[in-house]
């Protein structure tokens, strides 16, 4: 190992010990008091309340302008090539470099664990998916790596592509079920969003028991931009804070990951993914030229794993009728919304390349406008 | 003419009267102080701001149960056929019954006036438009009918199908620039949106001069459902009215007709009107399974229209950058969200088949909501 | 009854008798030792192999210049409203006017007999769809229709729109299983292909044993052009008879039904149906930019039907496995373009509008070339 | 530089050497006398027809077990990046890992050459795009490399990913006009095609003057399977070597570039990707479900390149109209069709990893059956 690979692994140390530290104290979105939406949300409120979901992080933050990272969603625990799970994967705008869309539309399944990272490294990720897949499958001669992105490249020196293969299996190899750490953390930790610090958020949405009481999780890395709205209040309006110009397209992307244990094929997975647009659109997301966004949506059921290998020629298959789906697309929208939002509020100032600082979102004066909205619920 | 047709006319003229009666009288929603979005609109905030673009209705209120309409949007007062006009035609969730798909996707043009109805009534649509393009073009023999359509059942004998070629037409002879009819007019006659009465609306939005100036301007014709909100405001959840068991698929569709001066090709006609979805998601909308939600995009430019019959092999055009693109997104969305919102303000309640009434949005309560929520401008 | 109509019952009903006899007589291409790719046929060579399939037509050939029909194709004999077929529609070319694409792409599944028509008379198919559909179905008040055409303009006053909702049930209800007409009738009774009199077109193909021993079934309206090849044998070089210079749109579309009882999802079926665009490239169709080639798929697999109504959330089914699916993609191709080449065997010469006479593929020249291409078996 | 570095490097020079020599010697499909299609080849009958098209190649034959490699196609010969190409791809089949597809879909445009490859190496390449875009372009932080496919894994230890980025790059440095080396180089190396060795193919095509005298040119990277057809004789059925079993997805894929200098912009370019695997389909692929087939589309018009930036918000364009449209798709169809043919007669018998050895399909046998069946021209 040589000197900077130990400087890094130790940062990452550090990094992980700051992460549990801080990991304590933040407090989310709905410890204030402002809830999105009218469903319930899971246990820890993270796309983890879907059963078997892990997420792990590497977040590399390291002198004055690495600021990047790598985020990893696992559908389940067990050899993800060997049982496929039935995935879609939607475009809303496709100003993007996300890896593994066309098998995934052609078979309608994913075969590897969900890597995010930043635009310049998905190729490295993608690699690392393949060494990921090929040592835990002898003989397996082609792996669909499925990779998204958003561009880090103000905070972040992506040029310098400091991304490596194993920031990418460590993310894997730590993914973890349970509570979730969001905003300048793995995927997320260079990004930017409505011109405040961006990153890592999540949520999740129960629907009512009669329509099977599935969950639906939702991860993303926010990095967008338009005109700011939390729930429902107009906070770039009062805070007058959007791009009037819209002169660049500075406002970058949102890759949006949604779990659900509903069982669901294909078709109807990429109904779901559908929605999860909606609820950027709730943010004031207005899916700049410049952006890309895209979901990645997936049926953790287990009955419906698609085995590698098979004696049978055919799948057997329990899914929701077409009729019984309206539920979890209001569930996509819901926490689709409040994970952009609850990235924005777990993000913290960041200073990085060139000395660009990028500030998080001013909470007092966010309270203060959800106030005046009436927002916050006063028990 | 027979007794019946006879009968229609006068109820007709009868309508048409009564409509510019309370045409003058309607207060829309920012008569009441309510704004949204960023951007300004046009002088109508109406579709029609956009320059040549006419709106003709035909409304069939007749006995107890006939409550339906015709609504024809025309991009240009010249022949259609001849002189055709970049299109596209994006399909939201795609339970309905829109004729003339494929052919624009193919070709990337539409050349007829585009007409709204109900859903049983496209094939009468379809039909009168052919009917219209072969009397105005000698020789014609391939015509591609752009009808959308949503169910307006509960409260129309739709089973009936009362709609016939000349209501059609006379959507079409009738349409004018200025300002439109909205609410229980045309298309939007027998349409329920988040369980009160919907309907036409309009609205437009103007982008800034340094990107050009174009005018967006939107039409809808509302029949969908979810959990409204109006300009961020929690109308359903203050209501307590919305669909906690979404347990049939009551709540229809969308269909949303979005014109621009602005000079676009198709491909990005389609980028245009994806924005439309966004833009109702944020009244609340949530697409059910249900839902036909579609959405036509129409650039108006003169010097893009595209002969029907050339000398010569090329078309020479101008198109916008796609990096000049994001403001023409914002104006979309925020013109979609308002036009949902005026056909809701302008509906009024109305009985229908089997006695069934729909009640307009309560406007007081309404309003106190949004009073509450601080989403009223006192001047 | 008025005059007209008893006239044209009775012309239908010595066409049928016409056509009985006719029937009898014509030799198909595999009578004369010409055997089209490599897996065996099934009992009638037909769409109607498929178990279930029936297909009917009605025939219009009145006066001088009215040439035209009506095909419909059922998946099976129960009322398909309430238990539809998985099915999806792959648009090869898409300058054409079928109706009912979008709700087959998002939903997955077909709920009315197909129908196939000329291009003036989508409308009036749909309409009759709609009339059979709720004639069979109280209550139900949304109908999703599937017509598909081609342009019989040439040979026929397709202006007058002489198809009548009467022909069109006519159509459903003399549909049956069996061996098929083919060539001049029902949909295919004015169509032109490759420069020569084309029309309706079967062929079927079973799959080994060992994959499911499916059928897979094809039945085209052909109305496209190219460069002839019959087998591998260059006839259109051979005959000097192909559009060199491409002047004008001339040469139409195709309509491609694509029956099996292979259960698979819409996802598959969407594959299988892209596959009959490459059995139409090899008869020298190259789907010019005026044609309208779409797929038409359908599993009929019984235990896959989609109830309309169901008290469960869910639907069981038991589908191929990606993997094994591409003996079907070889049959889906072979059959194909036998099906084109059978309705060129079958059409036989025709005069038409304003004197317009399409000769019938020259058989005697066409076996001379293709005994020339060593393309005929010799036993 | 390491020791096996060097290796590599003297062996490749060797193996231009090799190369230059059978180069030479190589005799085509024309030069047998075997005439695909109807219209005109260009000077080399290769995609280097298409004025400005550039090709190189790495080719990669170490040891017993590698046998892999690289093929740039360069649009033009300035900056790509800052020069974008109109262009589309469309997914035939898509079990494949293409890189690129979603931001060309959205954008329309091409931003870097083309690099096909092995499965395992589409991430080492795209990495060696942007490593190469960056290089030239000071301050791009965005990239969307366009990488395709096919697997070699039977030939070539494609687990060791040996394809590193000085290969790729080597590929783009070393592209030229003129003549193009076919068969087992660069990217088609260890392919195989219709269970003989396949390998890199091109063909061209002109059109008419009348329409633009416009050249279309096809390059392919062969690796699939089916029922092997040459000009319509049927060399698999003759030969009795085609898989009756399927059992296996083992026949690959086919990677397609198609340049053309007329003027088309992306929605044109998509229709003409679609005629591809129209030409696929005449030699007999069936583009089975392991199929990977994709056709990236490209017009190399000068007028029509997209400056990456610009102080104007438009893009003048004169394009060919739709109407002009179907020459080209004949075109296409012709020298993909062509293109693959010459791939196999290029190809020799190769033997590569664990002593598997394909053989080059049999010349003598297929001549004598071409002659069988009359598809060679005696003079």
């Amino acid at each position: 190992m040589n000197n900077n690979l130990l400087t890094i692994r130790i940062l990452l140390a550090l990094l992980a010990t700051n992460a549990m530290l801080s990991f304590s104290q933040n407090k989310r979105l709905r410890d204030y008091g402002i809830e999105i939406g009218v469903l319930k949300t899971g246990k820890y409120n993270a796309i983890t309340d879907v059963d078997g979901v892990k997420v792990g992080h590497t977040t590399l933050i390291i002198g004055d302008s690495i600021r990047t990272g790598v985020t990893a969603i696992l559908p389940h625990s067990e050899n993800i090539f060997q049982f496929k799970v039935p995935a879609a994967i939607y475009i809303g705008n496709g100003f993007g470099k996300l890896a593994g869309y066309s098998q995934v539309k052609e078979l309608g399944n994913i075969e590897t664990p969900i890597i995010l990272t930043n635009t310049l490294s998905v190729p490295v990720a993608s690699d690392a998916l393949i060494t990921y897949t090929l040592k835990e499958n002898e003989n397996v001669r082609s792996v669909n790596s499925v990779v998204g992105e958003t561009n880090d490249g103000w905070l972040n020196d992506i040029r310098g592509r400091h991304i490596k293969s194993e920031h990418v299996l460590s993310a894997i190899q730590n993914a973890q079920g349970g509570r979730i750490e969001e905003g300048n953390v793995g995927a997320g930790t260079g990004t930017i969003c409505f011109q405040y610090k961006g990153g890592i958020g999540t949520s999740s949405r129960i629907i009512p028991e009669e329509f099977g009481g599935y969950t639906v999780g939702v991860l993303v890395q926010s990095n967008f931009g338009g005109v700011l709205e939390i729930n429902g209040a107009p906070i770039a309006k009062e805070l007058d804070n959007y791009p009037s110009q819209f002169k660049y397209d500075v406002d970058g992307s949102c890759m949006m990951v949604v779990m659900t244990d509903a069982p669901l094929d294909s078709r109807n997975l990429e109904r779901l993914a559908k929605r999860a647009i909606m609820g950027l659109a709730k943010t004031g997301g207005i899916a700049s030229n410049g952006s890309g966004d895209y979901v990645i949506a997936v049926s953790t059921a287990k009955k419906n794993r698609i085995p590698h290998s098979s004696d049978s020629l055919f799948n057997e298959t329990k899914v929701l009728r077409n009729g019984a789906i309206t539920p979890l697309f209001l569930a996509t929208i819901e926490a689709t919304e409040e994970a952009i939002i609850n990235s924005l509020f777990a993000a913290e100032t960041m200073t990085g390349r060139n000395g660009h600082t990028i500030n998080s979102i001013p909470k007092d004066k966010v309270l203060n406008i959800l106030k005046k909205y009436n927002k916050i619920r006063v028990d």
